[in-house]
């Protein structure tokens, strides 16, 4: 893998950019199960929808690129964006909430493939808990302070009833979450060093709803 | 509700501000359950974590704004938001693929409070087709085309396997469908009168776990 003299900061990108190149790994990741080896900016930027000059700019942030001819080994490409966004090491999550949408995410969403590994879930309905769910079995929501300390667990998922959410934010940032994405409606409270992110799907078919009705 | 001399243009909004007025609506739909009347801006731009500024440029967008004194009131406001991304009137939806996603977007999204209405659910699994949910009959896929065209349905949500999302997407878009919600994990490829929007949850947890070991 060529090295440049003097590598790019890569510890702190542009959220348009850890957004893109989350995005492209999940491309590469495609190719590179298809058998493909190598992708050039411009096949890269083409599935994308953006141009081959923001894939470049974009690549050009990594440590290290696999560029080889006009394209990128997509193998180190995609090792390299891995350890950009710090998926070379493990992430350990909870979910907080087992309802339908917090057992979805816990069935459907590959962590261990990733960098992630979920260590934890909880509700505090008692048909929910006790059930395993990919191999973990459901907690008492008593139960998060302590696996979530014991752990260093540093992320959390929570999918409870709005009502519930700002209370469960505390007590995870209290036990040291330092990122929730928030599946609620409820807009949350943290301190400065916690991450949130909303992740209100209704608002992804408002807006979607918006650029149909304009077109 | 007081109207401007000129209303300015509020149906070629930039990105950024629909994501953010979309965002803004369920804050102000919260607010209005809880009782509340009036929001000021910079009330608003506590809960959505920006600047007071920035929810005032927002607000100017739109076409009636409910101010009064020093806040909006807040229903005035909502439905001027609902007004100007369309969801004054219905937009309908088809969900494609009754997977574990697909089923729990089905059962969790509130479609019918927020100008959609869900009006067909299709899988190819024998188990599932046949199901009710929502009140809605879980129809073969080989169904797709005639209730998209029979119902002029705009929009669809495809929640399939990868492998089979770009056909599903080529029908859909043969069947008259502008926008598609896309949890699959494949980029589509659509002709330019038609908007996709990507909702690859995973990315959503790698930008988090970034976000986390960056701070």
């Amino acid at each position: 893998m060529q090295k440049k003299e003097e590598p790019p900061p890569h510890k702190n990108l542009a959220w348009p950019t850890v957004q893109r190149l989350s995005e492209y790994l999940i491309i590469l990741e495609q190719f590179a199960e298809s058998g493909k080896d190598i992708i050039s900016s411009s096949e890269l930027a083409s599935i994308y929808s953006n141009t081959p000059s923001q894939v470049r700019q974009d690549i050009f942030r990594l440590p290290s690129t696999g560029r080889v001819g006009q394209g990128y080994k997509i193998k180190e490409l995609a090792e390299a964006i891995r350890e950009t966004l710090g998926l070379d090491s493990v992430t350990k999550i909870v979910i907080v909430g087992c309802g339908r949408m917090g057992m979805t995410l816990a069935q459907h969403i590959p962590f261990n493939e990733h960098g992630m590994k979920l260590c934890g879930i909880f509700d505090n309905d008692p048909t929910i808990v006790g059930l395993e769910i990919e191999g973990i079995k459901v907690e008492e929501v008593a139960m998060l302070e302590k696996r979530v300390a014991e752990n260093i667990v540093p992320m959390a998922v929570l999918c409870v009833p709005a009502s519930a959410a700002q209370e469960l934010t505390d007590r995870l940032v209290k036990s040291g979450v330092r990122g929730i994405l928030n599946f609620t409606r409820q807009r949350l409270k943290v301190p400065s060093h916690v991450c949130v992110q909303h992740e209100q799907i209704i608002c992804s078919f408002m807006q979607l709803a918006y650029k149909c009705k304009k077109t």
